[in-house]
């Protein structure tokens, strides 16, 4: 029924978990980090590679979805995972952070968020039962309750209300939501950067009783310390039988801080998109693949890598295409990212298995260029 | 010592030749469609989607590469093969026919011709004797004469002129040309639309006596009935023991005349380019991806295709891609539109193999919606 959540171990070293997701799609391994696949395609790649990198679940957008190319007709294709030829696990996200960065195009009542499209202007209306019904038509494994993430910084009356809204709505989809025995509904704890707001938040999120957890409103622009006090003091307010995601964040440093203070899931556009910007993570720190330096240079992007790009192309021909406004090159690089990011998944995973994902840290850090 | 030619059957039905081109780079079975790589890539496509479609040769451009990357870097690289990772043999043009193409950015003169670069407008000058230096440092197999291509329509003063400018110009290259154990250079074929300007074309080139040769200045605008006429009086002045490359050309129907005429090897940016534009060629004719009618059509491009396009994705699927400006979709087009055409050119090798080949041709109109 739904997704189940088996906790393997905890790190010794840390507040880290390994741990394993059953959902109606396969198995994920945790700790992990869901490439985002936000118009129904993880931007450049196929499912083929997808899968060739290990990945495990991706994440789409409910938002994108609904207004392009509508979730009926997802529907009607038989599911999202069916209409973009995905067979492993989905998470959808419930639209919410989306339709609250459109500012002035959008207007919040305890109903719901109004706003307009951002490709043609239209007006909808997104409610948390909306929300939920969407998502079900989509058919994503694992579904979010539409929630109202604040803004960074906003004051602790903001925030306190708009927490408090949340749970009403998270209510709501609880309420909304019936096709639970193929599809999982988590909910989002808010509170902003206010320690005793998260406390709020959780409790009464948790009160609901969802079979996972995410915290939400992190990573919105707060200073990367801040955030991780805030999950410093959110994470062990949280049940260790359920999953916990943490929303929006995938620059390396936070994927390695996030795991340590007890996270599971992660997702975040940033590989795809400095990616297709022509920047790469590598293991030792960032490569600008445009600069100059790297005209004549035929090593690989990062030596250290086993990427399909790592093992077959040089800088110098990445550059090239990149100058040459080449798509293979924006492929080649995000290719290259997503593998970086889930292979340092998957070391995480193995560093909790042994207990020494502070030694783990300390070493990538090191290497990096961080600290 | 360079490539050499194998003529394996002449059609019963046709002037349809099948044979095989030996390279250093491998064997090449013709008659062949090159898919094209301007810029040391073919548009979106990897090497292993190039090799799964059976792509036996690409085609890159002198032009691009001198201006961007550089031949020097390529040079430094290991050559073109290397530097693009691409084992198989390479054509290069000679970059006459894109030099031309700049309009008022060229001037002509024996020497040479002297242009500005579409990309910084800086100010560059190639000659026969340059374009083969150029061609040698990329490593192509199979290297172009370089020649002046006259518009359509142009005066006979013009044309012939023009083709005896290219005549002295193919002279040149052939004396700059030394690379000749792993590179053979092509001579080229002018003439314009002037059948008697064709013929003395053809002798002066075939006099130089090159390992192959090429029909150039069709396709540039001409009714195509009247490039099938030039081809009609052209390739039967062209030696049976060379392989005859006629150059640009990639529509279907344009490919079908072109091999019952004798043409063994051909290229064009069309499939790749209209495929980027979101139009597929089918079995049953063109599709326009974007249109209306293909909302709800969650059938393949092409029933009858068998590739990885039409065996994963729907038409809805596709739209959609198009329609959210989503590179998957550029991918997946160009992918079908090149596996598609060099599925034709495999057919019509069976074809001419069995001695059906106007038969097969009548069949594929008939579906296409030609004639």
């Amino acid at each position: 029924m739904g997704i189940k959540y088996e906790l393997i171990k905890e790190c010794k070293q840390s507040g880290a978990r390994l741990g394993k997701i059953y959902t109606p799609h396969g198995v994920i391994e945790t700790p992990i980090f869901m490439p985002v696949g936000t118009q129904a395609t993880v931007k450049t790649m196929t499912k083929e590679e997808l899968e060739e990198i290990h990945s495990q679940i991706i994440l789409s957008n409910t938002y994108h979805l609904y207004l392009r190319p509508g979730h009926e007709l997802i529907k009607k294709a038989g599911g999202l995972h069916k209409f973009m030829n995905w067979d492993k696990p989905i998470l959808t996200d419930s639209g919410g952070f989306q339709v609250f960065s459109l500012g002035d195009l959008r207007k919040i009542t305890e109903e719901g968020v109004e706003f307009r499209s951002h490709i043609d202007g239209s007006k909808h209306f997104i409610s948390p039962e909306k929300a939920v019904e969407i998502q079900t038509a989509l058919g994503s494994d694992i579904m979010m309750a539409f929630d109202e993430c604040a803004p960074y910084p906003a004051d602790r009356e903001y925030v306190k209300n708009s927490l408090e809204r949340t749970t009403r709505w998270a209510k709501r989809c609880k309420e909304a939501h019936w096709n639970t025995e193929k599809q999982s509904l988590f909910g989002i704890i808010q509170g902003g950067m206010y320690n005793d707001l998260r406390k709020i938040s959780a409790e009464q999120i948790i009160e609901l009783d969802f079979p996972g957890y995410a915290v939400g409103g992190l990573s919105v622009g707060e200073p990367k310390p801040l955030m991780y006090e805030v999950l410093d003091h959110t994470t062990p307010l949280m049940p260790k039988d359920k999953p916990r995601y943490l929303m929006g964040v995938g620059s390396p440093d936070a994927l390695i801080e996030g795991v340590i203070r007890g996270i599971d899931m992660f997702d975040c556009v940033l590989p795809t998109r400095i990616g297709r910007n022509g920047t790469a993570m590598t293991s030792h720190g960032k490569v600008i693949i445009k600069n100059a330096k790297h005209t004549e240079s035929f090593e690989p992007l990062d030596v250290e890598c086993g990427c399909y790009t790592c093992k077959n192309y040089s800088r110098a021909y990445l550059r090239h295409l990149f100058k040459a406004d080449e798509i293979l090159g924006l492929r080649l690089l995000t290719y290259h990212n997503l593998y970086f990011l889930l292979k340092l998944m998957e070391e995480m995973r193995q560093a909790i298995r042994e207990d020494r994902l502070l030694d783990y840290r300390k070493s990538f850090y090191e290497k990096y260029g961080l600290k």
